[in-house]
């Protein structure tokens, strides 16, 4: 059964957890998005450990470099699943994923802006998850990561994020995502406990 | 005359605060390191900025996605000048450097694990400097920065970062650095205010 990924990228930690406190029953995976990390610091990842001990913590690090350092840092405050750029130099992101398996946490290697070409190289170092990601400047360009998914031949489980939503969710996970992030769909809808289990069930019947 | 740029890569502000302030007499910038940012959150740069007002302030933001709103959150919290990845996509590149503009803060796109053949991309959006930057895991692999600037053909203006010292940058300076980083020779020094010193003198006699 594919999983739920909440990810909030909020800068206020204070409305990314009453968010978090309504989405959370439909949700398996809660993400502390990156701009919140760098607003409110790895707090934002301890504050999700303690308010929702039995989720999957996840630390949207997108580590660009001390990829052992930053994933212990990652970790000690307490995440499930830390991320690591793809972008990033091969040493870096292996430096991620050692450091994971010593602390016991998942590392998923983000692939924004990753060329096609270095998927391989990057799924060759077995990483727990590759995480096929359309940002969301990309978004705004009308990249759509469905076609990218197909594309994506690799060993590693997959990961899929990109202006998901009800609609969209279904067809991600037909197409082998086994964790579907969903970020606006839920954050920014009216009622984000509604659209939550909307996009669970959806995900559900696929 | 090129600036001394000391980037604080600890994972505890008070840590960093300290090594800034016998350092800081020396130093023309002084930056919160991504590691730093992450840890503490935007904290470490309204701190920095109101323990230093006189000094240049850098929010070594990374920023990979939503460049126009992280750039944004950098300038909030009192940053002079923000980083962003040339890694990331051009249009997050152009959010930031845009949002740069709006907020009066600078703009430095780091060129970390970037290759050459986007530079001229990079440089053709005008950022107000390029960051060439050996990352410190390439580091360990043995990548000189010095090599690379003297392949570095842009307009804006450059600011050079990956294992610098008081033998190398006098050197760096030569080749065209305005802003010159140093991490750990001052960081990690026995005596952070004499390591500075040396460093300033040997770029004031290049």
């Amino acid at each position: 059964m594919a999983k739920l990924q909440l990810a909030l990228d909020f800068s206020m930690l204070k409305k990314a957890v009453v968010v978090a406190q309504k989405a959370a029953p439909y949700c398996d995976w809660i993400e502390a998005g990156t701009p919140l990390i760098k607003s409110e610091g790895l707090e934002a990842v301890r504050m999700l450990k303690m308010r929702f001990p039995n989720k999957t913590i996840v630390a949207d690090m997108k580590t660009m470099d001390t990829g052992s350092f930053e994933t212990g840092l990652a970790a000690e405050a307490g995440a499930d699943v830390s991320t690591v750029c793809g972008a990033a130099d091969i040493s870096t992101i292996k430096g991620a994923i050692d450091e994971g398996r010593r602390r016991r946490i998942a590392v998923a290697v983000d692939l924004i802006n990753v060329p096609a070409e270095k998927w391989k190289a990057i799924d060759a170092l077995k990483p727990d998850y590759i995480c096929l990601h359309v940002g969301i400047d990309q978004q705004h360009e009308g990249v759509d990561p469905l076609k990218l998914l197909r594309k994506l031949k690799v060993k590693s489980k997959k990961i899929v994020a990109g202006g998901i939503n009800a609609q969209s969710a279904p067809e991600v996970v037909r197409a082998g995502a086994e964790v579907v992030i969903v970020g606006g769909a839920i954050t920014k809808a009216k009622d984000p406990a509604k659209a939550a289990k909307e996009i669970k069930e959806a995900m559900e019947k696929a």
